[in-house]
Parts: structure tokens; C-alpha cells; sequence
């Protein structure tokens, strides 16, 4: 494993997430101040998608500079909002799902050894 | 904006890509100890997709309890790796991003009115 690596594309990943949401939020906002824009603006991120970012928003410079501030904006709010409590919310959803499912496979060693155990006692009962 | 909903979206997300990056890394060991069950895995992990992590897994519960427990102890161990490095990489990230984006629409902005001026003052020079 290198965990130096994996942090680094894992904050890669969230950056990008944010940005999807950041723009999510604007077509919300838009969609109620100024309808043609959000449909433009819904159209442009379902024909470049918001996970390649560089792309995405080097297009957007290109026609509408003032978007690409204001998903800046929208986009480091969220990150104050959202980033301090991701760690601890994955770390408590992590061991929940592994409590989770070591508690199935547990259920299924047992219940495999249960009915291994009962034909085996059935076997014996049947010699006897 | 519905920072809760975000937060919980954003959580959701990171906890899927540490799921794949965990069968990334088992993939890589087992192509060292067992290059059958690397090849296996990699199969599933092909015509299974890692980020529906709940179909994903509930599939391998059926064929490779152990490789399910595997990927448990490896994403834990991941995520005490990476996670508390996460808030911090983020937001330097998108501080970046954000000065060199808006420094690009300070440039384009002051060059398109340098010209329209160098136009203007041409043109007033013209009509002199």
C-alpha cells in the first residue's frame, strides 16, 4: 500500500465531488433566478462531465467566466461546511459496515457447522 | 444548500472510493501470492461495480467470505491511514484552484479591456 498516494487521489476525488455538488447547487439557485441559464448550464455539465474538473471548468472560462467564479465561491463554502466532519463520518461508517457483515459471516460459519454437525449426528444415529 | 445532506453524500462517496482502493491493493497482493484469486477478483470486480459497494459486496458474501473480510481489514486500515490528512489536502486544493482560476478571469478580464481601449484610443486617433 502507499498511503501517501491513495491520500492524494482520495482528496482528488472529494475536490472533484465538491465541485459536482457546488454546480448541483448553482443549477438549483439559477433554476429559480434565471431559468435559461440553468438549463444552459445543465446542459454543458451532462456533455463535460464535472469529475474530469480541469476540462470542465477550462470549457467554462472560455463562455461563462462568471460561473466558473461562482462555483469557486459556492464550492469553498461547501468545503467549510462539509470537510471537518467527513473523516469521523466515514471512520463511523466503515466500522459499522465491517461489524455488519463479520456478524454474517460469523452467522454463516455457524450455520454451516450447525448443519454439518446435525447431518454428521444424523449420519451417526443412522449406523447405529 | 443542504450542508447535512452533503455531508453525508460526500461521506457515502469517500467510504465507496476506500472500498476500491482497498481491492486495488488486495488485487495487487494476491497477484504476488495467488495469481488465480488475483485474476478472479479483478474478473468480479470488472462485471461488479466497487462504487454500488452494497451489491458488490453482498455478491462476494456468496463466493469469498474471506475476501470480503479482507477488504474490511484493508479499508480500515486505509482509512486510519488517509483520512485525518483528508480536510487539510482538500482545502489546500481547492484554495489553489481557486486563486489560479480567478487570477485567469483577472488576466482575460484586464487584456479584453486593454484592447477595447487600444481599439478605442485607435479609433479616436482615426477620427482625429
Amino acid at each position: 500500500m502507499y498511503p501517501k498516494k491513495v491520500a492524494q487521489d482520495t482528496a482528488k476525488i472529494l475536490q472533484s465531488y465538491l465541485t459536482f455538488q457546488a454546480v448541483r447547487t448553482i443549477i438549483d439557485q439559477l433554476s429559480e433566478t434565471n431559468p435559461t441559464e440553468a438549463i444552459w448550464l445543465s446542459q454543458y455539465s451532462s456533455t463535460h462531465k464535472v469529475q474530469d474538473s480541469d476540462t470542465y471548468l477550462e470549457g467554462l472560462m472560455l463562455d461563462r467566466k462568471e460561473l466558473v467564479l461562482r462555483i469557486m465561491t459556492v464550492r469553498q463554502h461547501l468545503a467549510e461546511q462539509v470537510l471537518e466532519f467527513i473523516p469521523e463520518m466515514v471512520r463511523t461508517g466503515i466500522e459499522q459496515e465491517n461489524l455488519q457483515y463479520r456478524r454474517q459471516v460469523l452467522e454463516r460459519l455457524t450455520q454451516s457447522q450447525l448443519s454439518n454437525s446435525t447431518s454428521n449426528s444424523e449420519e451417526n444415529h443412522s449406523q447405529e
